[in-house]
């Protein structure tokens, strides 16, 4: 990796640390520069414009979102290992490492740009339906390999998936709630239990 | 009511659209008296600070939510019918009026201020127990009306409808599915059906 290169994740890093605290619109040039003790033009150097810098932010989301959830379960045998998977690193995910934030924040992205057109809500719109697809597809797996029934509404499962993520994230992260991650287990067992064979 | 009152109310009401738009964290004092046409000091003799502002703001969409939603329910009969009485008026909410911006912006702001301890998160926080305690309420009924089985989890229940409606917001607001709004109803219908006696 080049020192640009270096220079130019610490910098998309840092400003999704500061997204995490203070939003993705309020991440200013100004502002990142004196964190990372840059000059302004320095970091203009990397990044042509604010929505640049914020689309960076999002496309590194993204792909660390993928390389921590998606991929991992799609590495487990196909069907119901799969899926299951996917729930356990998807848990992990929005549980966040130790004394790190916990949380997923292209959720928080998509609230805070669901009432912003332009590129930054496309690219966050985008991302939401490749990972609709992602579950969709997974559970078609073990719909084929009979885990599932044939004719389950894979869509209707990938919806139902992310609302308990979102339930999970919202009462575990939000209200504190000592019991959200066994809600969320017991969740995914009554939505696997509906979705097996008739 | 006063001028004093509908002056308020104004204000509010006004505020409340800004941090529809930009986060109630961006909704200055300066820039809502310039939308207003009222003065800075005018403004402040209405709200002392900032915060004092952004939790009016946040007590004043928890009042039109517990009026809109939670109230129209508890008139309709104990049990399931209050049950299915919920979940309309929740979809409603959500869905929101024509011409007005949809989604529950008290979901919103629970995004905003999630990693920003203080008197707003505090609010938002309680305004949240409040409601998953009026769902698992609502529940209750259904299973002392013999509708849902006696040791129904009504937190759990409320948990999973919570879920199902931050999907249906995201889906229908944000990724602009035209089908959120069925599969929000499948899978409050699914909910049901695993709630009935066994």
């Amino acid at each position: 990796m080049t020192k640009g290169e270096q220079t130019r994740q610490v910098i998309v890093a840092r400003a999704r640390q500061m997204a995490h605290r203070v939003g993705l619109e309020q991440v200013t040039v100004g502002q990142l520069a004196a964190e990372l003790g840059l000059s302004k033009s320095g970091l203009f150097a990397h990044f042509k414009s604010k929505q640049a810098l914020q689309l960076e932010v999002v496309a590194d989301a993204v792909a660390q979102f993928t390389r921590q959830v998606v991929v991992p379960a799609l590495g487990v045998r196909r069907g119901l290992p799969r899926v299951e998977a996917l729930f356990e690193h998807y848990r992990a995910w929005i549980r966040g490492q130790p004394r790190q934030q916990s949380g997923c924040i292209l959720l928080a992205f998509s609230y805070e740009y669901d009432d912003r057109p332009g590129p930054v809500r496309d690219a966050l719109a985008a991302s939401q339906r490749d990972w609709h697809d992602a579950v969709a597809r997974i559970a078609r797996t073990a719909a084929e390999e009979g885990h599932f029934a044939a004719d389950l509404d894979v869509r209707q499962f990938a919806f139902e998936f992310e609302g308990l993520g979102m339930a999970f994230q919202q009462s575990f992260k939000f209200a504190g709630n000592t019991r959200a991650e066994a809600m969320f287990a017991n969740g995914f067992a009554a939505l696997l239990a509906r979705s097996r064979p008739h």
